[in-house]
């Protein structure tokens, strides 16, 4: 049975395995000073135009998270986050168990925007409260939708003005920049953020987020940071592999154009069979809304998360598509839609 | 130039490599719930004869022992460890960042005994001090030291005896499984502690330590603390798939002997060309002593590093070898070694 | 110029001055284990007729809120609170600095219902959330309103079936606990929670809180739990001779009933004279809604807080009376009020 | 029977006592902003001639040693102590419940030098384990010694060119400073170091330490530190009325002459009967030593505590005399001394 549940089932792409079987033999330094993430390092600050940026290699996006969020505030400082982003609702407290409270600010469409912080930080104005220092945003939205270009400069002037870090969690990165009309590049992230990561695993790599740090005064001692949280890998080669697979010949973002199309293929399958959307998402995320004893049918033959109640009798269901998702398996969901539709209606 | 620096300087055992690439494209559950999970899970209480082990695959040794210390503690509660424990030295406070004091304790060979542990219970026993509540060992400890059976029991028996949870930091635990004049299994190590953690990263794995929890009560909602410290990947199925092939016909205990039977040989090449060594180890760490000019003139021809003063122009360097250390390059090492002390005498 | 700002703008009630003062030269031991401490364990002890209940004494209301919920919780384990609740507004992410998150409820009255939890609790179902394990409620809350004996009933047969711990903090709880028709004692509140506080600091005392904890398994080693966060003051006695002199003839309780009569008789004023309030409280906190214009007024002769918009051109202010409040004051208050009222709409 | 045992056996200063009835009805601003502590800020500017200075008034020792140490260091960064220092021994571990590591020192004298420091910063040389970055010590320090100015200028020097914040507790501060031969003033110490505290409570206050903040960059956005970590005290007036009488015609430096003064007199009368001590303190705190039936025989008449063995059947006590000992008491002590002696020798 596929399974559209998430895009991180599959293994990795075949040249991650290639690569991490060619120098299989050669010692390499431990703990990220290995040759390889040396190498991926050179190529990420190639793709972002500055060859001083501060990037590391981590494991997870919960560990990146929790390590840089940490490490840039002072205790009493706080992070303002979309109530949809992922460290307010599925990182476990993660943020908190490092002593930092989250401002969650509800959103419409899973982003923020100047006009969402401004009434937070007016309520947090004394030492009776936490004091508001950073902004978290997470691109794609855990809702599939993206900042556009415009929007994150808006948000990062902004950011700026107001004195508050701006940090974008990009665990599926990749899908939001090869959004064309969003106009926002590896670059321009980095231009208009604090700090951001560009998320390997689920993007075709085994595990591995790179961590890319602007801010100056951000980067100072950050091994040690992440050293203490646990995150530092002695085989630091399997990060620095794959992501300098990921980034040889744009591999990323090819595999992120596949994981966009499948989903835009769904998405236009299923509105030409009178689907409607909970969200207008334009990555590898949407959200159908379809009749309960469809969902009921569909659920015996594919994978996937009902999402949430959208009326009576109807529901939202999250089909997330990814750089591993064989065209056959979107075919065969819109075929089994549209059968068991007619078969529900007659 | 070869290096003898650590155990972690090459990629993963090829068996490893193969069984990652084997299921490739198979969908499987995330975060630890799939099928290779569950079956090295299966594969390790059989090893340790108790079906109802807790067991959890994590990334690396500081990010087991953070997790599961903080798990097992109460906030007032602290961790009696060896002065070399790697908690203690190379963790950059990790256990101190989730709270809790480490009361360190000089040994003579990296082991801890009732008669060391003693004096410290003796000295904390109000509520102006903090409360020790867990001893951590490490085996075979940093000085490449094992336990003995019957040392394990005495320790096991003395810390039941005082309330005190005992916790083994199995990095590379085969190595000391392996001795066989030590007289400790798996399952004796199981039955000995209240958890400890089978180490995969010195032992073969790309990356991954098993961590084996015996005591009921530290057993409750473990995967929320896993998740918080940033500890769950997504995909779960790399850790998987790696520990099944370790404990396949016990590719695991293969390894290890490898590497001890290395050290084996180096040691007494250098024995019978006349060195002395700081400590007595069986395991794939020794420690010989050498004239500085010597060491000066063989770490241009092998990666190693010096230990420790060993009087007046001696040193004691540290040779590392492993699962992967060819034969070779011990007998290169031999070689060197017994050219350049005869050069440097002449 | 008269302040209905707070209710700890006032030094303590001359009683606890002179018992101060009364044995002053006798020594005694430090750190809590003196006997004026002791002594006032055994009145509270008494009250709630338990005479193995654990009390503690403390400073203030944001460290006993401190160092309960985090000595109460493991890690991954969240506390629920109401939005308008303390710990989730003005304690300065004390909670969270100490690792645990809050779960915070919007409500109409500041008081927590087993409907208003039980979504929370259906939410948080999974290792990728925090698991709630503990309910935080204020009696009296933030807006004054008080939990009659059947609410509080409720909510605790609610939180033992859901295995929830219930802790109360009571700055204010000799106002809660005076009013009648709630129907709620010491005894009671002691019955039917975890843990829970009995404010002195806003009740006539220099400052200090009395920790009570009924949960058997919260008892253990808390002393430790209190030094560890800085809780435990040398001179214990400071807190003991308070509590002493505040349960001797059940000071305490006349003071709440000062604080809350004249409360009553503002409100009572203010209504004849055509006020309408935010919502209705019965202990010293008082909401009225004015002109802004009236408001304005007033604040030049008055000192209190704006709390609330209240329509165009209306805010509800707050009144907060106190044990120390006199009854010209409330007089002085209400002529001004309807002189002013007058001159406006004149 | 008279105790020796600690100096916060007593109550306060019966000025403090009459400072506190004399305002007691004055309504005042909460939370440290009323006016005695604004008086008693300006008074302690005066005396260290900065009017500048970042005063805060806190309740205890252990309280303001983790709100200011946690608040100076980044999460990774840890703090080098001597292994007699109360924070290294007697706080329960209060700076480790924060995140970080203490890194002690032993010392023959309770006291640190550079010489003693400087193999900490060799030691930890890189990220895989803490970054000193501060030095804690206490003057006096737990011995009775003192720090001369010319110690402390040193030390001071060295940790400026380390780049290592110099943190002092002065618990004890008055009974350092008013030693004339150690030269140090309390203009002096702040200008040696980064932040110190004077030390209330064993001087005669009820309770409250001032913190007193030299480094610019240490002082951003204090108050939220102090709040967070539950220090802010409602009614600050307690804290600001003590130390307003303290330093008002230098009430503080007359209590700890006496307290030394006594203690001296003590020191005196045994040195005189032929005692030795264990290490020569000027302060109230001293280590006679005695034969272990002299001691046992004295136990029954006063209080006070065995200190440690000092040879055979030998043990120092610690006798510890206060602002409140009169001289009586002293005079008692001796005479009990001699009679037990010759008895125990007859």
């Amino acid at each position: 049975m596929y399974s559209f549940r998430n895009d991180y089932g599959e293994g990795a792409h075949p040249a991650i395995l290639d690569a991490l079987r060619k120098d299989n033999t050669a010692q390499e330094e431990g703990y990220g000073m290995d040759r390889h993430t040396e190498n991926s390092v050179s190529m990420i600050r190639e793709q972002i135009n500055d060859p001083g940026a501060e990037v590391h290699l981590l494991s997870g996006g919960t560990q990146t998270n929790l390590i840089a969020i940490s490490a840039f505030l002072r205790p009493h400082e706080a992070c303002i986050a979309p109530a949809t982003g992922h460290i307010s609702t599925h990182e476990t407290g993660a943020i908190e168990a490092t002593g930092h409270k989250l401002l969650t600010v509800k959103t419409p469409d899973g982003k923020l925007t100047p006009e969402l912080i401004s009434p937070v930080l007016a309520e947090h104005h004394f030492e009776h409260m936490v004091k508001p220092a950073m902004v978290y945003i997470s691109n794609p939205t855990e809702l599939g939708t993206v900042y556009t270009g415009a929007e994150l400069e808006a948000l990062s002037a902004y950011c700026r003005k107001k004195n508050l870090l701006l940090y974008a969690d990009g665990a599926r990165l990749g899908a939001a920049l090869v959004i064309e009309k969003a106009g926002l590049s590896l670059g321009g992230i980095y231009r208009l953020t604090d700090a951001f990561f560009i998320g390997g695993t689920k993007l075709g790599a085994l595990l591995g987020e790179a961590l890319v740090i602007r801010h100056e005064s951000l980067r100072a001692d950050f091994r040690y940071l992440i050293k203490q949280r646990g995150g530092l890998l002695a085989k630091g080669r399997v990060l620095g592999i794959q992501f300098e697979t990921l980034f040889r010949d744009n591999l990323y973002f090819d595999l992120a154009r596949h994981g966009n199309e499948m989903a835009r293929r769904l998405a236009g399958g299923l509105r030409e069979a009178g689907c409607s959307f909970l969200i207008d998402s334009p990555t590898n995320q949407i959200f159908p809304v379809m009749a309960d004893p469809v969902i009921e049918k569909l659920s015996g033959r594919f994978g996937f998360y009902v999402w949430a109640k959208a009326g009576e009798n109807r529901s939202a269901i999250r089909l997330v598509t990814s750089w591993a998702t064989p065209p056959e398996a979107v075919e065969a969901f819109l075929e089994a839609y549209r059968e068991i539709k007619e078969g529900v209606h007659a």
